[in-house]
This record gives structure tokens, C-alpha cells and sequence, in this order.
């Protein structure tokens, strides 16, 4: 019974005035008066993970959160963007797997997935990798059943079509590219599900700290392609596995 | 029967040689060669509309390529971006009906809706509306149940308040804003769906056309948004489209 | 009495249960909760004007608001950046007055200031006194005493020597100039109390519509200045009119 | 009896010519000539602190200026954008307490606050904390009492929601939010008192140093709000320890 | 016999000194001393078109300059980004043939192609039209047979794939793009000759006049592809006729 | 006998006390004080122009602020940045030459020139022109001689080679160019005189309205050069003509 | 006789149906069908070298790629852009020439020149080598004659005198230039074959790290030249082999 | 006698043949042909240094240069930008005093200023000195007598006041200033002699590396400034000294 059943309560046996009652209810957060669903889509259940950004955070911070949370019963546990050193620091005190590419630190079992089909995280080349293990590693601790092509390429069509049947069977596409960010452009000429494109900071010159790929991928011809900030990985996870997650609203 | 098979089933019958049935398939376009389900998420099934951009096209290409598309049995067309003056051309001509302030022409009835829920479009002003009126058009003309929600604003916490029950319960939302942009990340504080975000032109000074709402969607620190470029509701019906048939795939 | 406070009072009577109340409260938008005082700095007490963006409106659209806030009994409203056209089509229809210079419209009489001190609102050109006007006119339909300095220049030092006592006696200075906008820099060598900077978009070529105005305020060497958007006028006195009616808040 | 009175003096008691005084004048600075209120705003009372810019100051430059200000009897000395080892140096040879978060340095007695109201300092994030300190810090030199709310978010508006109290009842807020800069935004539709925002270069990506708050921020739709320059926390505090030091001018 | 050619010859008969020659060569313009072969590349042969670069220049200004040249015996004279007025006005004068939609004005026969092969104009869409007629017609103008491909589009690759052996087979290719700039990278991966990428200002919101297809263009992933300015189809072809009429040099 | 001179030998007098003189002291602007000199260079000698910037000035304040400076005794006058429209007007009803190309106007005679050379106004192509006679008529109306070169071009080396007397002759350079703005560089390298560049906002595509000329030359490898604002004709004048009056100052 | 060829043999012979047979060729990828000439131009002929791009690879796998190459028969092989680290550690593994200034690693011989003429590589300054090192022997290794000529300098004249011959007989020139990147403009004034301009981040200040030099190549006033990303010596060098190698293809 | 006059000799005394004359002739460089003068401004009368660009120069290239320099007799050489490891390499190894704040080395004896007057160099803050010291060295090698002042800011009047005579003598003005750059403005407003305004990178935030300077700079209302490149103290001084050297030309 939260504070303002407790209140409602109070007032309904007469032990506090209208008056009493309607100071004390201005007076509570608003999750007390209800809106506590507001935030259900974050609610815990068991083995669905927590996500701490771990960017600008001491080891010392990060290691606290995680007691904490670990302290509060949640299972499993996602942080992102851990430096190095951090993620050695807590991963030498905590049950945590820390990988320096993607910087990305897990704590629990990772779920089986229950989305609608398959995440496909694609990659344009080599390089970027980091951005897109963050993808994927974010998506499966979410519970998606994920699918990686890293260094496919637009200069070659060839690759293409070699995955051309993992491109038309994906549930929802994350295609990251850097330099001209061409990839998410091509890949909705042949996907018929959402892609979600992530611009990354690799190249030199005229790519302007991922600039290029980014403003390249906001204008791309093809529908169906939206896109988030440079280099996030994470946050094209996160939104790939609602949209992998969706169910019938009306 | 398409022409490889035909190919093929000459090469059975002996009537071509192998070297014969190999060159006349290198010659043959992609399509006919079996990937033709590339295609599939465009292709016109009855009552689906088919989507022609107008920019910059004159009013006598408008109308040839509407024309043509009628001729070959296309029920429901939906044209964007055409200008008044090529609107106005062709509404005399075909049974397109136009409207002008979202720029949009569309040729045969809406559909019915068939998705997972309803597709929430939502502007931060007034003068936002004709962005909206684009998307919120295109994603009914895709089956889609819409609902709008017009000059909700970000500096009068009551108002979104009013709205929030639609905001919660909604399948996918599209937040248009133009100055800050700051209503996607506001609205991600409170909903647990997909938000498509779509930066306006709308402002003065330092908008510079957009690029303030634009940069702060792309960094907005809540998950579960993605953006499309400045203006463009259009894309951003498309891809809620998208999200709001989502099916099982595996 | 409000619709929280009637439900207050019918579960006091024993007219509805506990449950019921607090499904009702749920259900309540958030000012009748008692957070109505959050919009309190906005609250029309008598002669106080309501503020109208006019801007992307169409006349029929400023028109009816215009009549509904007056048909609400409102009996000061300040409507900024309406267009010409707009702006005489209304001010044929209402007794508002339009200058088309600030894009100000007015109705009701200004009130007596009733600030701390007076408003000083200073261009460095003449081509900065439209911003000027609406920032000097908002502040006194805000109830501020205001005097106007315009076209001081900064590379007169002399112009700056004449109006040194007001400089040095104003309550907030609104500091408004394009270019490279050091009025802002050299009036807070001298005064010694809050400057809002507006830069302006006045200017050709590398002022690149008041973006070096805008650098240049924002990086100012001088302490005690912040910075409104490019030709925002109204927010400076916006802001200012709250710097000259602080008061005791511990 | 400072230069220009002796100069007067010495005129009337016919010691030396008119010729001689005017020549004399001319010569004299200008805070000889009676300017010096010019200054007061920076004039030392006792207790009240001087402020030292640190930055770009080499360690033998910083100790000096501080040792000469002591030896002036400033007793109270504020030392802001000190890099961690020069402030080292200093404080080791100076009874200076350092801060390497926020890189302030100070020497003497806090004064006691003398302000209308509180000060409030938010943050968006945890990262921004360093800003923040600067910026309290400052304030409380400058003899306000401060309240500090450190990482609100705008994604959790359950938050928000928890620290209404202290929004509503303070007299200045200083708004510190990096990434897409909502905070500010946020806040406004809240609070009564004029918001300082202040950008930071905390973000990745499309941030692109603090850009995309600082648009952000510029271009809020909501009134009451100013801005400074990215990561200026002392900038900030300055300006709003003037404002919640306001008093009658009139 | 040019100017230094009579001054050695006087020299040599002694009728002038070797001082005097001296001082006549030293003022004599470059190209009389030899250097003539300089500008060779631009000489007028029989059939190959001069150009002038129409833009900012009077109707009376154009119509001199081509008449002067028309009466130096230029046969051939192309002339780019006339506006359609002083096109219209020069037309009726000159027998000139006008296009308005390339802004460009043909006098003369366009010469029989003598390159090495075919310059291919591809264009990504409709609206790159104008853009790609200049460069077609300077093309064919400079001696180049042209084949044109208009509205390729790079998110439909069958229509690629419609056109692959006009790729394969081409000997430059220009590739015409606004929005995303795609094409031209696309292309690169099936061509094996030069590409010359043209970005063009088609597009809206974050295309920002052109500059997401230079960027895309530029850090394209493909090798084989070089750039011009935005727009600049004649520049394109200008480059582009020079790759097909190569020769032996060593 | 200017104001302060006159409170000094009233002091001298006895008329008045050393308080009563220094507070008049105090309240007089400060070029009564004896810093009217630091305008000097301002200063109006017979036959040298004042200079009016006309941009933003309706044709009413252009015409009264001409009439004052007539009445006032000024002969020669110079009106820069003049709409054509404004032109006519005041040209009607002053005796005032107006140039709508150039948007000068200029009332009086020209002075002869007494400057130590020949100022050289050189433009890249035939666009610059506008921006040259701004350049030119200014610094004849400052009293230097002037002489003009215009399209010279940089692609053409003869052109230059042509030139090259007047281009070693001259005192000070105006380099005028638009679109890649090399001229400077080109002078540069030629010229032993200091060479004041124009960025122009002539070009289209990437020259970025000025940007591109504008970042070119000031990074111009060339000793020498310094830079004006985009299409700042006049200013160049001014300094260039500052440059020609140098005199003996030690 | 690949999969393609082996499918219609079996189909001919009866062995398999037409329906497998067309389930099988849609299974294979693209080359097997006949368009293995589309990567014909990457095609390893005896001689030619196969291009790695080195850049973000770790050097464990950039050894296993060349490695494998080397093991596939290729004898000559070129890795761009490797960092010193990774290049020594391969150097030590693999008979690979590495470069530190180019950051180019070679293996095999260089192939003798076969192109039409010279591809002649100049840079303005020193600072410039290592860009220019990469392109000219990037060329070399792709089948051209390569002439140097560094710091040539735009702001001597004689420097360019001097190399004339080379600029006037060159089959390609690769211009290659930091700071305000005259080079280009100033050697297409001469020259009479294509000109690759190659714009690098050398210098400070406005130069933004080859922006200046960037926008100036691309908008120059001579034609005849093209541009690729900053710093791209190899991209250069690439196109500039092609044309190099230009052929009659009608 | 140089190659042309022996040429000329030759044909002269019969020896050799018009045709042969031409054919040397043509083949000589520019500067033997007369054209020497070009770089009079360049040569080395005795005392007056030559100058050498240090950055981006292995120590090794610096050595060399300039011991080849010394080698052939040049007595004053100035080197900028040196890195401060390759000045203390050079200073080891010939007589060149190195400056590690200015990055400047100088070998030789100063020469005695001959110029008009004195050279002004002043810097808004103490962090601009560098940048300074690098003009006012230059400045003083290249024969000017030079005035520092450091550290004046804008936002104390009194400063200014205290050096007005120092501002209202120079014969040029250097004004040197990072973040809003108001210090040139501020000066021009007072001195009648030409300023060249050096932007420096200092500064943080909206500076971003010294473009809000370099933008409000060139964005001056004041008459009399114009600007060279973020940082170039070098290029400031050398057109100052250019100024400061002017001498009668007609």
C-alpha cells in the first residue's frame, strides 16, 4: 500500500481533514499517485537486463551501482561505454565479463530469445566492429536471437548477394558504416524490414568525426531506414529490440 | 512463366545447348533470374498504396507517371511533396484529391488498418502540423490507425499530462519538433514503444533550419529513439508503418 | 473547488470507496492534483499580459486565440512575431495595436512598472532596433520601467562615455547588436549588474546570419552576461523582466 | 584622496595653472577621474572573493598573482580552470584548498550567504558534475546559499517529480546538461525563476563538443531561459549570484 | 613572326643592342617569349567550342562577348549557367539555341565524337536533370559520344542491374547525385573506368544545399572515384572528355 | 574652450569648490576631458569624405542623416551598401551620385589623390565587379589614385604575366575574388606591396556563399596577405588606404 | 567450370529438373551466374597488385590477410595505411617493404611502367610528402611512370617556371596541397591533362584540418580538375592509374 | 651576367643563331628572363633575415636548411614553428636562439628599426602571448621598433585608458586575442592607424579553436582591421612591417 492509498485511507476513516489529505498528496512524487507504469517498460522482470552507461563514471562510481543493483536482486546486467581501465577494475571485484572492444560489461545470463525474429547487426568494414558488438551483444542481453555480417562491403556486390537471404528473412536490420555510410542506403534496396543505421567515427578527411556517414544516412533515397547519433550502438539495440518485441496494442 | 524458366525449360528439352542457356541467362536482368522477392515489400497488393515522390517534378511528369500507374491498375496511389501550383494542375485532371499544407495528393481510398496498433503523431507546435499532416496521411494510406496529438508542447508539463494515456499505450510514436526537438526525449521518459523522431525546419536564429532539433534528437539520453532527416514525415510514417505490421518471423 | 478537492470531499462523505478515489485522482490531469501553482509565473492576475507566439500562424488561427483569450476575460495580451499581413488583418478585427517593425501586437494597456529598477535595452546599429522594440515593448507589458539606447556603436568609445550613467544605473541591460557583437563584451566592462546578450542576424557575409554575433556573446571575456537566441528579443525580456521582479524567495 | 582630487586641491589653492591641472587630467586613468564605481561590482569587500582566471597561467604566473593578491589583504580569492598540477603547486605553498573535479581553487572563508534565495544547480548526468561543482562552488563564494540536485535526467521524469519542491522554490537554477541539452528545456516548464543553462562537452558523436546542447538550449521554446558559453559553470554562477543579489534601483 | 622573334632578329642585325633587347623581352607578355604552347589545350581548332562561363554576367555583356567571338571565326561556342533571361535575350540575337533547363547556350554544330569511348551520365534521380543535360551537352560539344541514364536509382537494383552493361562498357562515367550521394559509390562497385561524382543541391533538411552528397562522394569506400564541385556538371564533363580523348605521351 | 577647461578656470576662480569641480568632471563625456583626439582620425577636413554605411537605414533616415551632415558643412560624403530603391530616392532630392552596382553614393567632389602610390584593385572575374567599385570609388573618395583589374583571372598565367607592371608598381593590392579565391595566393607571390584580400560571395555549390574564398585566403601560404569580411569592398578600401598614407611616425 | 555451368549440365542431362535447376541458380551468388566480370578491373593479372586497405586492422589481422593472399598466388601486393606498429610487426613475419613516412607496405616487385605517359605527383610544400609518397608509389605499383616534384610552392613563380616542361608534357597530374590549396587552381592554368587534386589536413587554423584546402579545390576557377577525400593519396593515385591506362573501347 | 644577357651576347657577336637565341630563351627559367624583381622583396640585403617555415621539417631537414643558408652567407635568418624537440636539436648544433613559447629561432643580430614608427602588439590575455611573442620577434628581425602590451583585456576600461597613448602613436596595430575577439574592435574604436587582428585558438566552448574570434573579427564594425589565420603571429608581423616600411612609390 503505497503513500497515497495510505493517505486515501486515512481520510476515508476519518482520522485527517479533506484539507490534510490534499496537502499531503501535493506533497508526494508523482509515482505515489500512480503513474508508477509510466516506467514499466524498465521494470525489472527476472532476466531481463538493467543498462548502466558507464561513460564519465569513476571505477569507484561504477562499482557502486553494480553492488547496489546486484544488491537489489537484478540478474542480469548490462553497462556500456566502460573504458578500459574501469571495466578491468570492476571486473576484478565483480562477477562481471568485460569485452574492451565494444566496452561493453555483462553481469548475468545472457536470455534466450523470445523477439518476433532476427536482429541482423551488418557492418560496411573491419573497422567497425567495436560499434557494431555493442549492437549485438546489447541486443541479445535484451533477448534477441542475433545474426552478424561485419565487413560486407558496398564496393563489392558480390558480398551482398552472398548474404542476400540473411538481408530478406531479418526481422529488423542495425547497419553500421562509416566513412560515406553507404551501406544502410543499399541494404534498403533489398530489405523489406526497418533498418536501423548507425554512422560510425572511422575515416579520415572529409568524413568529419562520422559527419559524412551520418548526414548521409539521414538523406538516404530508400525508405524504411532511420537512424541515431554516430557511433551508438547501444541505442540502435535498444530500439531494435522493442521493434523486434512488438505485440498486438489494440 | 518468366524468362529464365523459359530458358531453362528450352535447355531441358534440348532445344538450346548448355553454353547457349549460359549466356542467354548472364543477359537476362536481375529479376528475371528469381530475385524478384526483393522487390516484394513494394509490391502492389489491391488496396495498398503505391508512393510517388513529387519534388521536383513538373506538373506534366506528375500527372504522366499518376496516369500510367492508374493505367496499370493501381488503386491507391500516394503522391508527397507535390507543390500547389503541380497539385492543383493534376487535382483538375485526375480524382486525386490534395492538400496543401502537408503538400501530399492521394489518388483511391484509405484502407483499412491492420496493424499491431495505433501510430501516435505528435508535434510540438502548431507550426509543426504540416510535417505531421504528411506522416500522419502517409501512415494511414499504409493501413495504419492514427492518432494525433498537435501543439502538445514541452514547456507546459499539463499538457502532456492530459495526453499521456495515449502516450502510454500507443505502437509506435512519431515526435515532430522543430527549435530544441526536445519533445522525443521528453516522450521517451514517459512511453515504451518505438519513437520515430522527426526534426522540422521550424525556428529562427540558431535552428539553423533544423540543425538544433536534428543534432538534439540524434543525443537525446533516452533509448528507444531514432530519427529521420528534417521534415521528412513521410519517411517516418513509412518505417512506423513498418514497426506497426511487425510479424513473427523465426 | 477543483476536481481532486470534490473527490476528496465525496470519499470523506462516504460516497465513494478508497479505490475509487484513487482511480479518479489517476485519471485527473496533473494541475487539479495541486500542481497548478507550477504554472503560476504564467497565471493571469489583472493587467498582466498572456503572450501569444504568432509566428507560423495563419491570421484566421492568431485571430481566434486572440478573440478566445479576450472572451476569457484576458485583458493584456502581447502577441510577438506576427507578419504584416497578419498582423492588419487582426487589427482590423480586434482593437489591437500592430507595429510592424518589432512584429508586436498589443492589446489592453501597459501596465505601471513594478520592477526592481528599469530595463535598459541597448542596440550597438540601427538595424538591431527592431529586435530592440520588441524586447523593449515586452518588457513593459511585463511592468518594467525600460529606456531605450540605440545605434551606440562600439567604435565610438565617446557614445559609450555619454550614456554611461544609465549604463551604470540600469537594473538588467539587454545587450542587442549583429556583426561581431561586442556590445555585449564592452558593456560589461562598465555595468555591474546582469547583461542578456541578443545577437542579431544584421550583418553580410561572415557573420553568417548571427552566428558570429552568437560565438562572440558566448564567449565573452566579460562575466556576467548569458545569451538568448539570434534576434530573440522577447526572451531577453522575458528573462530580464524576471531579474528585475526578484524578490525575497528564504 | 585619490590623484584627481589632489589634482583639483592643488588647482584650487593656485599651486599650479589651469593649464597644468588639464594636462595632469588628461594623464590620469580613467578610475583616477571618478570612474571607479565602474568597478564596484568587482571592488573587494571584505569577505566577499576576487576571482582569478587559471587557465593558460603557468604555476609560477598563478602563485604569484595569488601571493600578490594576498599580500593586497584580499582574504577571500577564487581560482577557477586550474589544471590539476599547477593547482598542486600552488597548494602546497598556499593555503589554497584544490578541487581537481571542478579545477577550482580557493583561499579564505566561504562568506556567509546574503542572497534572496537559493541558488539551485542541476545536472542532467553524473558527467556533468565537474560544471556543476564550478558553478556551486562559485555561487557560494559569491555568497549564496546553493542546493545541488545532481543527475535529474529528463528520461526519468519520476525524478523530476521528486526535486519539484526545490524547483519551485528556488531563485535562480542553474541548468547543466550536456548530450541534447533537455534539461533546461525541461525545467522551464516548471520553474518560475530565470533558468542560466549552461551546455557541456560531455556526449559523443553528433554532440560534437557540446554543440548540440548549446543550439539546443539557445532555441528552447520555453521563456526564462539564458544561456553560456559550453562547460562555463563559473560564467554561469556569476551571473545568477547577480541576479540573487538583486535589489530597488529605482 | 611574334614580338621577341623581331627582337632577336633586330639583334642580330645589329640594329638595336643587347641592352636594349634586354630591356624589350623583359617587357614583353609571357606568351610572346614561347611560352604560347601554354595555353595550346584551349586553342581554337576548326569544330571544337570555346566556353564562356555565363553566370553574373549582363545580357549586353554576353551578347558582346559572343559576338566578338563569333567574329574572331570561333565556329563553335559553348556557353554555361545563362539565366533563362539573358539566355532568351541573346537567342534572339544570336544564333544561339537556348536550354533552359540546363542554363546552357550552344552556337555552332556539335563536332562527330573522336574519343575512346562512350561518357557515360548517370543520375540518381529525376530532379538531377538539369545537372546532368549541362554535362551531357558539354560532353557531346567537346567531342564525346554520350549515353544518358537518367533516375538510375540506387535503391532499386534491378534498374542497376537494367543498366549494368552501359556501366561496364563506359568509358568515364559521371555520376550526377543529390540527398545521400549514393550512387556514385554504388556504380563504383561495377564499373572498371573512371568515375567522375558530381553532388548536386536536390534535397531537403540535412542534404543542407548539397553538402551530404560532397561528403558521401568524398569519403566514398570505392576506389575510381574523383569529385567536383556541387552542380558542377560542365566541370564534370570538361574532366570527363579530357579521360576519353587520352593519348600516348611518352 | 571646450567644458572641462571651463570648470578648471572656474575652480582657478574660486567660482566653484573642489568637490563642485570634480563632480562636473565626473559627469562630462569623456571627450570633453581632453581624449577628442582619439577620434582624430575621423575628423572631417575639407574635401576628405564621411562615411555613412546605408544597409538597414530606411530612405527617410538615409536622406535626414545626409541632409544633417550637409548642413553641418561636410562637402564630401560617402553612402555605402545603398538598395538601389533607397538610391533613387534620396538621388531625387540630394545631389547625391548613386551606383546601384556598387551600391555607393557619393555627394561632393572627389579629392585628389595624396597618397604614396597607386592603390591596385584587382578582381578574378567579371562577378567581382559590384565588390571592386565599392573598393575603387572608396579609396578615390579617400584621396588615393586608383587603377582597376578586372577578370584577370588565375587559371589564365598570361593574364597575370600582362599585368605584372602594375601589379610590382603598386602600393597596396585589393584582391578581390570569389568562388577558390587564389588570386591572393597568385598576387602573393608576385607583388612585394601588402595585399588586402576580399573573399566574395561569388560561386555557387561548395564556395559556400564566400566560405570557401574566405578560409582560402586566410590560410594562404603567401606572406602578406591579411583579410576582410565576404564582399567587404569598403573595408578593404579603408585599410588600403590607411596603408597608403603612411607617414613618418617616430 | 563453375556452379552455374555445372547446374545447366546437370539440367541437360536430365540429372536434375527444371524447377531444381532454377532453385539452384537463385541460390548461388551473383559471380557464379556470369557477372564474375564485374570485378573484372580487380581482377589479378601477373604483376598487378592487389590493394589492402590497412587502416583499423589489427596486426594479427593484417598478416592473416596477406598471408592468405600471398599463399593464394598473389605476388604483388600493396597495404595502405598502416600504422609503424603493425608495419614492423609484419615486416619482421612477412618479406613486406614498409614506408613509416607513406605508411605503405609493399610486397613483390614493382611492375614496369605500361600507362600512356607520365602521372606526375606534386605537392606545395614539404609537410605534403608523406600524402604524395603514398600516391606516387601507389601509382608505380599499379603500372606507371611517376615523377615527383615536391614543395613546388604556389608563392614562387619561378618554382613553377622551372618545372614547366614536366606540368606541360604530364599524362595525369596529382596535385597535392595543404593550407588554402592553390596548387590545383594555379597548375591547371598550364597544364593540358586531367589534374587529380588531393586537398590535406596540414596546416592550423582555418585550415580545419583540410577544410580550406577542400572547398578551394573543389570550387576552383580552372577546369579540368577533380578532387578526392583529404589526404587520399592512394584514391589519387587509383583514378590516376586508370586514366593513365585510358584505351580505345568503341 | 646572367644566362639570358650571355644568350643575348651571343646572338649578338654572331655566335649563335636567331632560332637557337629563341630556343634558349625559352628554355631558361622565368627569373633569368628579367622577371628577378618578382622576388625583390625576398632578397637578402645584408641584416635582413630570410625566413624559414619550421613546421612539419624532420630536425634533420632544419639543420640542413639552415645550415645551407649560413653556408651561403645569409647573416639574420628567423625560423617559425619549431617544434621545441627540434629546436633544442638545431640549438645544440649551430648558434640559433630558440624561444620554446613563441616556437621561434633566430640566428644573427637583430637589425636597428628603420621603419615609420613603432609597431603595436597587444594581446587581450596573458595566454595570447605566444602567439605574440612569435609577431613581435618576427617583427623586430624584419626591422621593426616594437611595443608589447599583454595581457589589456576589454572588459577593464581602465586598462585601455592607461595605454591610450601607446594606441593613439603606433604606427601599426597587432591585436591578438582568443574566445570573442572583441579586443580589435575595441582598439579600432581608438586608434587611426592600421590594425591587423590575430584570432588566437585559446579559448574553450563556443570558441571552437578560435573561430568565434576569427568570425567576430572579420566581422568588425570598426574600420581599419583586417585579419590573418587563427594563430599567425607570423603573417600578422610580416604585413605589419610591410605597413610600417611604406615609402613613397609615384
Amino acid at each position: 500500500m503505497n503513500a497515497i492509498h495510505q493517505t486515501l485511507t486515512a481520510l476515508s476513516a476519518g482520522e485527517i481533514s479533506v484539507e490534510e489529505a490534499l496537502l499531503k498528496i501535493r506533497k508526494e512524487p508523482l509515482e505515489s499517485i500512480g503513474y508508477a507504469n509510466i516506467d514499466s517498460h524498465r521494470a525489472a522482470r527476472q532476466g531481463v537486463p538493467e543498462v548502466v552507461y558507464g561513460a564519465n563514471k569513476t571505477k569507484e562510481q561504477l562499482l557502486g551501482i553494480l553492488r547496489a543493483m546486484m544488491a537489489a536482486g537484478q540478474e542480469v546486467i548490462l553497462a556500456t561505454h566502460i573504458d578500459p581501465e574501469v571495466g578491468a577494475f570492476v571486473a576484478e571485484r565483480l562477477p562481471m565479463r568485460y569485452d574492451p572492444a565494444s566496452r561493453l560489461g555483462v553481469i548475468g545470463e545472457c536470455p534466450a530469445p523470445d523477439g518476433l525474429g532476427t536482429v541482423l547487426v551488418v557492418t560496411a568494414g573491419t573497422a567497425d566492429i567495436p560499434v557494431a558488438e555493442e549492437a549485438a551483444t546489447t541486443a541479445e542481453y535484451l533477448g534477441n536471437r542475433v545474426k552478424r555480417i561485419y565487413d560486407l562491403g558496398v564496393s563489392t556486390p558480390q558480398a551482398l548477394a552472398r548474404h542476400l537471404e540473411d538481408v530478406l528473412s531479418a526481422s529488423v536490420i542495425i547497419a553500421i558504416a562509416g566513412m560515406e555510410g553507404a551501406l544502410a542506403c543499399v541494404l534498403a534496396g533489398y530489405a523489406d524490414c526497418p533498418i536501423i543505421a548507425v554512422p560510425t567515427s572511422i575515416g579520415y578527411g572529409a568524413s568529419f568525426g562520422g559527419l559524412a556517414a551520418l548526414l548521409s544516412m539521414l538523406t538516404s533515397c530508400s525508405s524504411g531506414v532511420s537512424v541515431v547519433n554516430i557511433d551508438n550502438g547501444f541505442g540502435a539495440a535498444y530500439q531494435a529490440s522493442m521493434i523486434n518485441h512488438m505485440r498486438k496494442r489494440d
